[in-house]
């Protein structure tokens, strides 16, 4: 590898990511995070595990075929049956990238996959041949030797010379448990450069366990390593993988320390694609994550604060503006109507027009006058509770099976609330009321009263995540619930998750709630989960 | 330094963790979470910055003389009446360390301090040896050159040079603005010990703007760092610094790779810590951070459930219980009366007896009623928020200056709620009813409205967090406010936060709003933010 070689940076968010538990992504979900992906302008979408549900199939078959310029990825074991689905899912894609991979450490071999050394050689290089031959010589074949860290060396070389005299264009080192420390790593990767280097691009995949993906990931790339296995927001199994905007912005910001041509992100839209993401999985970015947290760019001490003022190299390393944070606020009625909102929207990351930019200008309004400053935080908040329900809005405009047509809620000391719904659900008016030991429980029971006579059963809620979007005491609540169905005759073990967004915690509770039954009721389901399986 | 030398964890969580923007601690709370990191058995506490305000002073002060066992540190610059202070507020620490610092790096000498290379070296020297002379030959004296890894390596090393010759027994390399790269930044430290390494502790202070706070600080331990300025949590300025449960649990999990004797660290403190951390500073913990994290040591693929029942070495290198959780769940139907509430409190690392035990004994019949299941996450909710609120009770038993009376809130479609209260404010009746774009707001409008009249200013609400605890449909909410008072004549700029509870979420913000409006009564108010100036 030359150092005139960009980095690729490989993004794993919808297969790794949304692996961890609860991150759980529909098919319409995910295929608004590869939009977001692609104008990241990543390298590689890694869009799922095609054998592990018909829905992961659908996810990357879909995202195979809409992407455009990008390399699309799905993971296969390799295991008669997985190679064959992620080969079909993968035809449409312009740049196919099928990522084979098998365990080859002693103690997954002994204790999971209960098979020899050999054996593992074997499988590996039969299903790396194959899929070289389904998918033609122009198609990248990946290899992953999964728990690469704890492999015997002396093994793990032989298996990736076979692999590659085999056809793999591509092979990976998995730190598969978060193990290594970043000298030890950067030694291994060392050795798989002078090994396989010559044929091949030297890959990593680093897991979080104990806060060192990151380093890993970089002490790989100093040692010669040309593909980055990445999640945004670091999301993914246990504490997750490396995460992209780490990686990304150490590379851009030392870039002598790494002796690569960088890479091709467009980093000011890190902000945008780590926002979605928290938003669509519900997993909360904690104030001090690097790049991304909310204080990530703020400064607070006296002394720290006067250094910024008088020179922001003394204490700034990036800018706010290179991750995409404009740091501005507005209000709503500053804007010049419509187009003045979609300027703004631009700025934000977001091209809006037509029917939706109508939508969130309507909303926006809304809240205006009900919110003293409409921040940029509030408009990406109804940007992308819009996005989120594009998908359902497309197939059902008027004929929403879920309608919400009125409720009520009062509480008092004591805790115990009172709460009443009108519904029409499936055009039938249906209405309940219910006591609970807060107002929002007592309007989901209400919910579920007023709906399981029409249905035969009611949303049973697995999680209930609220945030506030903004500080002020007008601020917008922002809810997410992931359910399932009570009764669930096909034993799917499919879970939804719906999103709510108002002034009024209790309504934008409300409003999740319905939004995740609608989703039941419509079937679309996220992964099923109970059948994935998965790794590296 | 000898192999057989433990690692010193120096926690710098209420010193450069409570910088944090937002993250500001009463003197009370900051004693909790010392008690806190002495159960951790942490070797040095950075309590505070004496000279930034008379809130750190007491802090450090307090601390210093409650601490047995433990070294109690403060931070101070090179600069007249600073490192006065510090010795003033360490005086009567059984291990006072005393830690100055001045800037090193031509960025900062030019832009923030105006200083010559040869004033700075002056300033330390002179600072350090006055502090030799007051705290006597056992005291330990670090100094630390604020952003040393952007300072010229040959001013650096005189520097400590000077420094140590001048009396000081610990010498930190700060990476001020998370600039290092691991491999850079062992060298560097490789270089300061050689040089100075036979005289003092190296030490190392590592943030984590890049992500690379913890693998920093490891790759400084290789090369002979045996001091580690860690927070709980991550803690800290913009990306925080590097993370303790990070660092120590990557020690012990790796002994090999670090020819150190490992740490004295009680890692089965760590989550409670973290828990503790989180719930004072408001500051979430994201569920994929390293070690604390929700889902830390959750597996959710079939291929990773399927191994690690197998064996659970396939998966996990750590296990849950060595960060001290139980992973258990427990219903309090089954516990036998308070002693079962007390044994089950020990196991979660808390140790109540006598009046606060029945407290939190009475607090969990009662959400038992109101909930199906009492988890340990909620028993820990209870255990903190009687924490937070146990110096405020000691103090002001029945003659609380707010109590409330009565409220009730109603709210429907269109989101307008309508509120009213009815408090006893330093003994006298009043009540108030207000509108509010939602309930919550609805409900702080109306105590403004009441208490105004008596007090002449209502609290200005700076910060609203809400969580639930629990997933399920009757979880607990769990509301943090921060606010200052609407008229402030002393212009003193002090923040409080107050903390509510309840499975109805409208009462616990309620409850949250009240406890802050206490403590600004109180006076009882988190460091003077504006004045503090601070750094490394």
């Amino acid at each position: 590898m030359t150092a005139d070689v960009p980095v690729r940076i490989f993004d794993t968010t919808l297969r790794d990511g949304e692996q961890a538990p609860g991150a759980g992504l529909t098919v319409s979900e995910k295929i608004e995070v590869a939009r977001q992906l692609a104008r990241l302008n990543v390298d590689v979408i890694e869009a799922g595990f095609p054998a592990a549900s018909p829905g992961d199939f659908e996810a990357v078959n879909t995202i195979a075929r809409e992407t455009k310029g990008i390399a699309v990825a799905g993971l296969a074991r390799c295991k008669d049956g997985d190679p064959q689905r992620g080969v079909e899912a993968l035809l449409p894609a312009e740049k196919p990238h099928l990522h084979l991979f098998i365990a080859t450490s002693d103690i997954h071999l002994v204790h999971k996959l209960k098979m020899s050394r050999e054996q593992a050689l074997k499988a590996a290089v039969e299903w790396v041949a194959y899929a070289r031959k389904r998918l033609g010589p122009d198609a990248e074949i990946e290899f992953s030797a999964e728990d690469a860290s704890r492999t015997e060396h002396d093994f793990l070389l032989k298996v990736y010379e076979a692999v590659v005299d085999a056809g793999a264009t591509t092979v990976n080192i998995p730190d598969t448990v978060g193990y290594a420390i970043p000298a030890e790593f950067g030694e291994l990767t060392r050795k798989v450069v002078d090994r396989v280097g010559s044929g091949a691009v030297i890959s990593v995949h680093c897991h979080n366990d104990l806060g060192l993906a990151t380093a890993n990931t970089l002490a790989a790339v100093q040692a010669g390593a040309r593909q980055v296995e990445v999640t945004v927001n670091g999301l993914g199994e246990r504490a997750g993988n490396a995460s992209l905007e780490e990686v990304v912005m150490a590379l851009r910001t030392r870039p002598t320390e790494f002796k690569v041509a960088g890479h091709r992100i467009n980093t000011e839209q890190i902000s945008n694609a780590s926002r979605l993401v928290s938003y669509l999985t519900g997993f909360t970015v904690q104030p001090n994550k690097a790049i991304v947290g909310r204080n990530a760019f703020a400064h607070e001490s006296g002394i720290h604060q006067d250094g910024v003022l008088k020179n922001a190299l003394t204490y700034e390393i990036m800018t706010p503006q290179s991750v995409g944070l404009s740091g501005s606020r507005l209000s709503v009625g500053k804007l010049s109507g419509r187009r003045g909102l979609q300027g703004k929207l631009a700025q934000l990351g977001y091209d809006l027009s037509g029917e939706q930019l109508d939508k969130v200008y309507q909303q926006a309004i809304a809240l205006a006058d009900t919110k003293k400053e409409v921040t940029d935080a509030d408009l990406t908040a109804l940007v992308e509770a819009q996005a989120t329900n594009a998908g359902a809005v497309e197939e059902m405009t008027s004929d929403s099976p879920v309608k919400l047509v009125d409720w009520s809620v009062s509480s008092g000391k004591g805790g115990i609330a009172k709460g009443a719904v009108s519904l029409l659900v499936k055009g039938q008016a249906v209405e309940a009321m219910a006591e609970g030991n807060g107002p929002v429980n007592a309007l989901f029971v209400a919910v579920d009263k007023a709906v399981e006579p029409v249905l035969g059963w009611y949303p049973r809620l697995a999680e209930y995540e609220i945030r506030a979007v903004s500080g002020g005491e007008d601020a917008q609540g922002a809810v997410m619930v992931r359910a399932r169905r009570s009764v669930d005759p096909e034993d799917t073990a499919e879970t939804v998750n719906g999103h709510g967004l108002s002034t009024n915690i209790i309504e934008a509770s409300l409003e999740a709630y319905l939004a995740g039954l609608e989703k039941l009721l419509r079937h679309e389901t996220a992964s099923l989960e109970a059948r994935k399986e998965t790794l590296v």
